[in-house]
């Protein structure tokens, strides 16, 4: 009787997974070919560098969500007709990035333009985190997961938004200041984060970070 | 034998996923990066406005449109040739919403404009009711849903055309109005419509709001 | 020792699949959103048309090729490295068009553009061909084939190219006729053509108008 | 045991894939469609060939990547996740090819562009090295690869950005040597590379040209 309803988020994942793709994709858009007929190549390249910043901030960003999310539906066994809309809360915020990178990419120095994308981040992860709250409140999530995991993950979800909140003041004082800190929990992550495609693999698994101490080790 | 009669509407729906996924995504493109050469940021964000409104309004209705497509693909189990071009004639009019909805975005206060968003949104609504009165006469749907239930898809499918048909005329008085009635159907669908990630495990289950009172309630 | 050979062309045809939806959704991007700064909506449109029939033209081609590519692929079961390279000649075609509906667009008089977007048309069907005729020559088909359903394959697959190396000449007459030409192997197969997706379940079978009369008929 | 944890890297890769395939596609985007209220449309179509050279170039070696990312996912059967990471950066430089091909195209006579472009394709050849040897190190690869066919892949995967170093310098010399010395090992690699398809064939298999002569033949 599980497997039928894990087939159905399955199905929500792949279409999740698309989006994620083309947007992860169509930030390239935003770093804009310069055009042969003005001026010299080398004189343009200095103004596209913060293009190429922004690309890969975002890149980095929009991966971050695509693992964050798989860990979230790794967990979550059942599905309802509002998951879908909250998760399509959570993918219209990750497909508004390539508007708040290119933002970003235009207006580098301007406290506005990071507060903009900061803002939209921080989105992106609130809607995370209403994703886990609600799918934790009408039980959708594994049977394996202790009420103490699920709190675990709802705060670790919160470390974000709360690092990106701060960002948005510092931004008036030093916007490279608020774009570095808005790397801070996704290079976190990337260092010390779950093992997504190991906790993909056919039964569940809590993934490491959000292990309590308690538990035995898994074997590798 | 129904198997994989099954199995070859799956490829259909996984390319018509994809689409979906492209054209929901490309909606962002629409919402166009303001020019750092020309005026400040903050002057520029009003003039943004409707181009976020329309991206936002338009990724509902595709999400929209995807959940719809799918509550049919649900109960549609047999397959042939013309349901593919009619299917075909569905994805052409979602394709062409992220044109429309730049249109819509530009001209917010055009009647024309705010027409021929609706009229786009009537034919996706008029090709997906192709689709489904084809799959009936043709028997290509699940042997468990008796012809009540495909008149009720059918009515239900048809609310939503009625509405923008609707609207459309009110469109000649107040542009915002009009928009506002595009959003009643996918919201009512929001809050009360199948739930297809359920829908869509293993063997075949009417969803919720298409079930006839009369049936015993499936154990969750 | 047929089904793991079965399901490495499955992989290719998903990524094929994959580059179908993206260039079949990037055609919407040549029907340009009309600026409001210049001149009202309404006296903008006609300018459009030339923009959304090429559109719907080459949404109807790609998917033609789309069908055409599942059919071919239904009945070759073996693989090799060539025939990923000859699917991504192909492929290169496919993802062409959306550039060369674009020039028929602006262009919709000019016989040089029509006749660009018809060279693509038959390079595209040229390298399917090539696709076809490297399976049958390497022997990759499937063995329920026999040499003359291959024949017939082939012959009907040369009717797109010969039907547009006509209307190329045509074009410097009429491009209207030249376009509407372009139109009649695709249409013709919307209406007759073969049943993709029933010949995709399972076990292989020649689509109906493939199928030599003295074969008996398939149980539907 | 393996299979489940082979699962978690398929669906690594068909994320991957996704992105080859929008990143591919999106390729078109840099071949600009021609002004009908500028000049005629054959005045135009001289300036368009670099873009058109640049485009089938790049589509070349985004599919030389697929394969050549395939071979190397064939032979991974663990994961963990600082192989997500690694294999991100192999995507982000796989993304950026679009930018660095419309660079290539607007310039085709700069030495700089040409070593935008080649440095480019050495960092995806580096991060897909880094991949492999990240791999092998954590003894992610299936048991039946040797040591030394570790080795053999990884100089084979070394020849490309070697020939691409040079390229960036024979660039000065001429920029029309360094793009054919681009094409080199993306031709070699079409001509005699690995049977992606077949060597995804369930059960793991060396590609031919991976494999040592002391190896039986597998049967074909």
């Amino acid at each position: 009787m599980e497997s039928p309803k894990k087939a159905s988020t399955d199905r929500l994942e792949a279409f999740s997974d698309g989006i994620f793709a083309v947007a992860q994709t169509l930030l390239i858009l935003d770093v804009r070919i310069p055009d042969s007929t003005t001026v010299a190549l080398a004189s343009q390249l200095s103004k596209l560098l913060p293009h190429i910043y922004a690309f890969v901030l975002s890149f980095l960003i929009v991966m971050f969500y695509w693992t964050a999310h798989h860990v979230v539906f790794n967990v979550i066994v059942r599905s309802d007709r509002r998951l879908l809309w909250v998760n399509a809360l959570h993918l219209l915020f990750v497909v508004f990035l390539p508007f708040s990178t290119g933002v970003l990419a235009e207006f580098p120095d301007a406290p506005l333009a990071v507060d903009i994308y900061g803002t939209n981040i921080i989105l992106c992860s609130l809607s995370l985190i209403a994703l886990w709250l609600y799918a934790a409140r009408e039980r959708l999530l594994s049977d394996e997961l202790s009420a103490a995991d699920v709190r675990t993950v709802g705060w670790r979800l919160a470390v974000n938004p709360i690092v990106c909140a701060a960002a948005l003041c510092v931004a008036f004082i030093s916007t490279m200041a608020a774009i570095l800190l808005y790397l801070v929990t996704p290079v976190w992550y990337i260092l010390t984060g779950p093992d997504v495609a190991a906790g993909d693999a056919g039964t569940w698994r809590l993934p490491a970070p959000f292990r309590r101490r308690t538990r035995a080790r898994s074997p590798k």
